[in-house]
């Protein structure tokens, strides 16, 4: 008990600190380490193998709709970046620029992608040529950079790692179907495996995209009540074709633009997951997406207890590894309570004990990681408990995260009520909005919290805007966001 | 018959111009493109889609032998990549720099990492401390950078994609050990999956790594003789260590400096796959990661004859599609020799055809593309007797290239012959070479061939250095190269 009270004490107090939390888990759980340049990280293995999981889960979403991945190059010239107004506008601010290479002084700049809609439309303008062509359904895995100011490990780094896919389509409604076919598999890909409850809606149009017609995102609410952008899906609709000169010539013999989409989820999901699951003694992995689904802790004192307690995790293993994610902790330089603590930490969402009174008994004692609630199981039919009890944490872990966000939003009318929430509580506010952009930013002034989305599941307006009182034309969730 | 010879005639010839003909196959079958940026190409879905599988083969076995993903900066400061004066007097020639972030100027240029050693051993000089924490045992998928003077897709690009490992080990033994494992991961990797024979074996120090004591390597016959590394392997000692101090307290209290190893191979391996396979018609892809096992194309006339093998075809997808990746071209608008064609210049290692006489006689046609034998076979047995005609034909592959390269190998004593047969004929030489350098690079200047690698197997020395006459130190493989 003393060792593990140890270990949690270098964990920051989370009501505390809610910041420090974050980053004493990201680094102490081995998820990520600061690099030696600038706002950059390394994913650990740890880390990198939750990335794996989730990567494999939505490629998995991305194939099924008819999408396939390609890869574009890392460098786009200047001269492109600046082709469409809005979009350099919105991202050369924050660009890493090559200006030589090898021992060439380069004529032109060459941007580190920050995103590839110029360099991919580039192709698409080389690669359409006919309606037979449409429609496009591209994906990239890929790095990106943003120079940014403050950085945060997968919250905001200058370097991180996401997919983007690039759609091209013959008619506007196309288009927007996929907008929305992809913002709903981001939701359903979130909310079932990294058990994250999300809102979906449309963006404000002073937060869309760089170039976009209209940008749609998921928003989630972290432990701290704040929001976290969990993923973005762009109507570019014929911006960037008209610029980059993408036609096609239709089935009735006329040469048209085509339409677009573009979409992205990034490693930042990774943050949103330490942010809304974890707690005082560190990670909790849900289970989908856990590098280790159970961790299995041997206990004994004398050899002969060892030996005895190995001859029975030995007759468990093969059905415990068939089918589930599994770690055997025999490290002999360490105690069961140590190894309790650093599992915990971790965040493996099941512990599976055997001390010599378990092999007597010929049970096991499983630990749930989210409440810690303890269940002996015997031990013949321990892997289907096992796998039984993970969707049950999978689920506990969603109920928990929705139950917290909707103790912690509230619907509001006046502005004054708005001011003093969000001066003293967290969480999200409903209210409703006239629709002026003055009236928007006027709110983050006042309050620091920003319209999140319109969510696509409100109901039609019938009140006042909450910062004028003019009759509102939409529903909007506001929030401090991240 | 004339829409396919159309079809092929757009492919130069190979005999001709292999070089035309390597470019027109990658761009035609659409595996890549040239990208608007000096050197870089676009990997297509279709090449990517070759990629992926590659990945996924070599990533079960890089974890089956212990390794864990992880992901390091794409930036290296200029400072980390002088530490090591061999590596950087290596690299520096061919870096891309940023000097630019947003609208600073960087008071330190930084390097796009061309290979990630640098930044990875100072991530390791911090995790390393005890004997507990090794070996160490990390690999990255990543993209690299290196600014070429001249390019080809896949075979030399300023981006490429590839996969480094990278192992810190408490003896030389232990390091070592690793550094053959992983060549020998390789061989086993290129010859199963991509049916390429290859030659094992160690550098001559020429030919080393920047940094490393002993550099090893595959080397593969392309089909028109010359040489291309395929993978390379590196036992790096403790240079490294040294420069970035990476130490460990060993057991007996003392602290010590680790061993290390890297190794990788990169998206060459699909230009490997083209020259090596591919034919007058196009590409040819080894089954096991062919993205198209099989395709079927339906033969038909009528509206009644489509619906007659519409239902034959649909009787037979569940048994098909169960294990297989298979394709099934229904385009109405090309012709069933258009589309024969089409996927033979993609490299479908199989082709099964179904017509109205097919139907009748409840039956299909297969169609290697290796050999282009055809094969009646009864639809009920179809699944099966298409997954042993994979095996087949992965295996058929694999032993035409290596007949290919037994023909167009031979073991030279003169350096006369040599000469002549560098200038007029295609191929390998065996000899044997007493080991000094200037020897080797005469070899270079005489031939414009080089000494691709000491194979492990060759039998020892019992002869004289073929080009100075002197007692041969050991055997050496020399060709041309990529």
């Amino acid at each position: 008990m003393s060792v593990e009270k140890r270990f949690v004490e270098h964990i920051t107090d989370r009501e505390e600190d809610f910041s420090r939390w974050y980053t004493d888990v990201v680094l102490k759980a081995e998820l990520a380490d600061y690099a030696p340049v600038r706002g950059c990280m390394v994913i650990r293995p740890y880390g990198y193998a939750i990335w794996e999981r989730v990567q494999a889960a939505l490629d998995l979403r991305i194939k099924a709709t008819g999408h396939r991945n390609a890869y574009f190059p890392l460098f786009i010239p200047e001269s492109f970046l600046s082709k469409e107004a809005e979009h350099v506008e919105g991202f050369a601010p924050e660009v890493a620029w090559i200006t030589q290479g090898g021992s060439d002084v380069l004529e032109e700049r060459l941007a580190v992608r920050p995103t590839s809609e110029t360099v991919i439309c580039t192709m698409y303008a080389k690669w359409i040529q006919s309606w037979r062509d449409l429609p496009v359904l591209i994906n990239q895995w890929a790095n990106v950079v943003r120079w940014e100011k403050v950085t945060r490990p997968f919250l905001r780094t200058t370097e991180f790692l996401w997919q983007e896919g690039h759609t091209a389509h013959a008619s506007e409604a196309e288009a927007r179907e996929e907008t929305l076919r992809m913002l709903e598999v981001y939701r359903e890909f979130v909310e079932t495996e990294l058990a994250i409850p999300v809102i979906a809606g449309l963006k404000s149009p002073a937060e869309r995209f760089a170039g976009a017609q209209d940008t749609y995102s998921i928003e989630a609410m972290m432990a701290d009540g704040r929001a976290l952008q969990a993923g973005t899906s762009h109507f570019l609709g014929q911006h960037f074709a008209r610029v980059f000169d993408i036609t096609f010539l239709d089935r009735d013999g006329e040469r048209k633009f085509v339409y677009q989409t573009s979409w992205g989820v990034s490693t930042r999901l990774i943050g949103g997951l330490v942010m809304v699951h974890g707690d005082a003694s560190g990670l909790i992995i849900p289970p989908r997406v856990a590098p280790v689904e159970v961790v299995v802790v041997p206990i004994y004192r004398s050899t002969e207890e060892k030996e005895a307690v190995a001859r029975f995790v030995a007759e468990m293993q093969p059905g415990l590894c068939g089918e589930l994610r599994v770690e055997f902790d025999w490290r002999e330089e360490y105690t069961p309570g140590y190894k309790f603590a650093d599992w915990e930490l971790r965040g493996v969402p099941l512990r599976l004990e055997v001390g010599p009174r378990d092999v007597r008994n010929g049970q096991v004692v499983l630990v749930r990681r989210d409440n810690r609630a303890k269940t002996v199981v015997p031990k013949e039919g321990v892997a289907a408990a096992v796998r039984d009890m993970l969707v049950t944490i999978q689920q506990a872990l969603f109920d928990r995260a929705l139950a917290f966000r909707e103790a912690n939003s509230q619907e509001l009318v006046r502005l004054a009520n708005f001011q003093e929430m969000m001066s003293e509580q967290r969480g999200f506010v409903h209210a409703q909005w006239c629709g002026d952009p003055a009236c928007e930013a006027a709110l983050k002034e006042l309050t620091a919290a920003t319209i999140r989305n319109l969510p696509l599941d409100a109901a039609a307006p019938d009140g006042t805007c909450i910062y004028c009182g003019k009759p509102a034309t939409c529903r909007v969730v506001l929030a401090k966001a991240y």
